[in-house]
């Protein structure tokens, strides 16, 4: 049977406490500068943190939030999409519209009232364009363009988020899976979560 | 007694109709553009009217509205203000958050803990910035730069908006005189005015 001595292990055990300790702090360090509040009346939009939060080709920002800054009853993100990206098939039943700052893209639009969303309508949406989602309506955000980002304000209600998300149009609304809290509020998130 | 040929009097009478229908057929034409419900999914914002509403150096567009597009729980404008120009000081029970787009400014922030907004509280805003307006706190945005236009997003929640407008910053909280409608809604309401 080998015997170890006391002070090498001792010190392999500062070593990897120091490790842990640097990992955690890295990601608390992370955590806070994401979630700490910032009560600042006037905030630079550049200074917000911004992140994919798993997302390929997305940057998100929250502008005004209800998690980020205590917001009840409007939410204010900014989104910029790399050409090809997308929001994921969804919906929710607040209310939700887009301002469109920059590029070019599809909207598209499926069903409410049938069994599934269903083969959507595609509706081109460009610089200087706004419109809104249907309360309830499964929709995506596409951009389509192959040569420039695709950057919107997007305004909702009653915030925080509450989306279902659909694997594809054909999906029965039934089956559409909850996402709460939202990507981009996971990290700050005090609640219990409640993801089905 | 002179007496007056009936064919004149029939032609001046003609006349007359015809200035009347015109001039009222001017009325309903801007009436019927401003207030007419856009049912497009996608709309071009540069489309969408806008008008100072008796203030000067204001611009002001609904891009998504109650009165102009059905919305209940969110409504979008886009304000500008020439050099100098600034909204009346006011107060809401409603959330507000602001985005500035370009130009400068100041936001100016009374109190509504006491009897009277009091001196108020003054912060720089400026292009890529960020605010939001605390709920019942009596304020006012003012184009402090003088060779710019200072251009924002207004989101607020709960529209259409109730506003309560002060004389100055001294004025009691209960002597703030209701404006409900608010300037941009009146041309196109159709329920009773509110306004005491």
């Amino acid at each position: 049977m080998r015997s170890t001595s006391p002070i090498s292990m001792s010190m392999s055990c500062q070593i990897v406490l120091h490790l842990l300790f640097f990992i955690a702090s890295l990601f608390s360090t992370h955590a806070s500068s994401l979630c700490s509040k910032d009560g600042s009346v006037v905030r630079n939009i550049s200074e917000i943190p911004s992140g994919n939060y798993g997302r390929d080709g997305l940057s998100h920002i929250t502008i005004a939030g209800a998690v980020a800054h205590g917001m009840k009853e409007v939410e204010v993100w900014l989104h910029t999409f790399a050409p090809g990206a997308r929001t994921p098939i969804h919906r929710h039943s607040c209310e939700e519209v887009f301002v469109v700052l920059k590029g070019a893209g599809t909207l598209l639009l499926g069903s409410s009232s049938s069994n599934s969303p269903g083969t959507p309508l595609e509706f081109k949406i460009h610089a200087n364009s706004t419109f809104t989602v249907p309360i309830n309506d499964p929709h995506q955000v596409w951009n389509t363009n192959e040569h420039e980002d695709l950057q919107v304000f997007v305004i909702i209600s009653r915030p925080p988020i509450k989306s279902f998300i659909y694997k594809d149009w054909s999906m029965p609304h039934v089956a559409a899976k909850l996402k709460y809290p939202i990507f981009w509020d996971e990290d700050c998130w005090d609640s219990p979560k409640d993801e089905l």
